[in-house]
């Protein structure tokens, strides 16, 4: 028996948000002081560092479910599975449904109860509910479900990572630039192929790290609003994912009973390029190797960090030939890898 | 092997609400028109129904998280386990942490992270993570969790149910006088005993209820706010929880290879007294039998609603003989059941 993949989808929204139309915005340091630099040099700054051109965020009329039942439609047509078949629909997400220009996060009913609602699933035998976890809970979810056929609990579970940041972002924030809406979805089945989860790792570190990403009040001082937007600590969320990430894949690989010259590509969460290639880098030279070439499939300079969105959406876009000069074939193994909020770090080993 | 509960712990708020406290409430319709009857009259018919005198609401320098953490800490005391043996801890929840005089849900951190960093765990090891699944989010938690102890993912667990509906209730509505905060948490673990977990089942259904309970304006038209508050359809969840709550109940024991007169506890959400009464007697009525006497513990009358921390807060009190004439002894089978937002519901079968 295996635990597979059988389909994906994503939805990646319309609206195009170039990094000049941050142009005209009034970027301010968490203490409220102004930024020396002009908008032109932050920009290109955070260019050179996130690798972001531009990020997708959603039509004012969506939220967070809406972008959940879209990529859950095109999985389960993907699978080519009749969804009433399926026992779980696990969503990954952080904030829940916040309405277009509204402060307050709607996650009741859960967002798996809207899109099962949306799906027109009529199965109670199908549970639905949400998985909060930080930038991993995507990955988590496939864990978790992984878990549940195992244990005689599904036979096929539906798993979606959606996230609208573009609703919790800071205009005064530098860092608002990152973030971005989408959102992906597998189909996980017992099969009797071979392959599918080999192994996986999660940890959650919260010692010093827990309010590394939080929610905080905008860094313009003059606002009179209290409302709350996401803040990280970008500095030490850096350091620690160099210090956490490529120990925990490593720690997932080791024991999965592969080596490291089978691993064919390496889908991480996109949550800023350098950072990315940096846990890669570290990752091989715990081997003593070199990063080997197009290991590493992004589309973070285009779609931006859209949370639990990004390795689902990735996934599927290298599946359907849409991410240029990348593919995985069968027999291939691949590493799912995600660090963010909590702090959560997982790793997946899969064979396709 | 079994996987038991070794260890129970809650935490019952200190502000008590009265009925009487709701004496100068302006209450009003759902369409915004005025109640005819006096606020007298509104509050004993209240009382006769949901079997309410009092509630009880968090104070005010505290969210849903420090409940979490003081029930967490008392049912690892409980256990007698060292809380860095932990696998997961899993928090049910469906609201996040509000502070008092605020709207904003605040999810990131996860509640499950911030009771792990309050708990001062360290190990990484020990995951955290929130799970969205309206009231019977602490059942489905313990399901979940004995899914992992059975997959091989997890040897020990904590599951936590915690809310603090107080911050989330529209004082122009009869129903806001249901709901109340609190929490309730367990250690589950692979043991050597035998007994345990039996049998579960959980159900999902949306078709039309998934939003029988919602997040809606305030019944009073002249508020300029577009805040958004815990509504429900009651009649349409009466309706919906006696046509499908016993059916799931008994769906549950007679797969667990157990026979209705074995039954010693019902441990059923607290969500209204006389629907509770209902759904009992009706699942006695499917084995053609009258419910038994003290068969079915309640603590609404004292605490009220409080979403996913009723059942183990119920439970933890039996155990510590905090409820008058009620007691669970070694070898006794009992149940625990739920129904709430999503419109989800769920049970297991327990040996003491």
């Amino acid at each position: 028996m295996a635990i597979k993949i059988t389909g994906t989808g994503s939805y990646v929204p319309d609206v195009v948000k170039k990094n000049e139309d941050f142009n005209q915005n009034e970027f301010l340091n968490t203490d409220g002081s102004s930024i020396k630099q002009k908008n032109e040099v932050i920009i290109q700054k955070f260019k050179a560092i996130t690798g972001i051109k531009e990020r997708r965020y959603t039509e004012e009329h969506l939220t967070t479910s809406d972008l959940a039942f879209y990529a859950a439609k095109k999985a389960i047509e993907d699978a080519n599975i009749n969804p009433e078949e399926l026992d779980y629909i696990i969503v990954g997400h952080n904030y829940g449904d916040i309405k277009h220009n509204t402060e307050q996060s709607d996650t009741v009913p859960s967002i798996g109860s809207r899109v099962k609602h949306l799906l027109g699933i009529r199965s109670p035998k199908c549970v639905a509910y949400d998985l909060l976890f930080g930038c991993p809970g995507w990955n988590q979810g496939v864990i978790h479900a992984s878990a549940f056929i195992k244990a005689g609990l599904a036979k096929k579970c539906l798993i979606i990572g959606a996230e609208t940041l573009s609703r919790v972002v800071d205009k005064h924030d530098r860092d608002s630039m990152i973030y971005s809406d989408g959102a992906g979805a597998v189909i996980l089945e017992e099969t009797k192929e071979e392959g599918g989860i080999i192994n996986q790792v999660s940890a959650t570190h919260t010692v010093d790290e827990a309010h590394f990403i939080y929610f905080g009040e905008t860094n313009n001082p003059e606002s009179k609003d209290h409302r709350k937007y996401i803040k990280m600590y970008g500095r030490k969320i850096y350091e620690f994912a160099l210090n956490q990430v490529p120990a925990a894949m490593k720690a997932c690989l080791d024991n999965s009973g592969y080596e490291i010259k089978d691993l064919k590509k390496i889908l991480i969460h996109q949550a800023n390029e350098k950072m990315d290639e940096a846990i890669v880098q570290r990752f091989y030279k715990l081997y003593d190797m070199e990063m080997p070439q197009d290991i590493m499939p992004m589309t973070i300079s285009m779609l931006g960090n859209s949370s639990v969105a990004t390795v689902p959406t990735l996934y599927d876009m290298i599946l359907k030939g849409k991410l240029e000069g990348q593919s995985i074939n069968k027999g291939d193994l691949i590493m799912f890898a995600s660090v963010g909020a909590g702090m959560n770090i997982n790793a997946i080993v899969y064979k396709y």
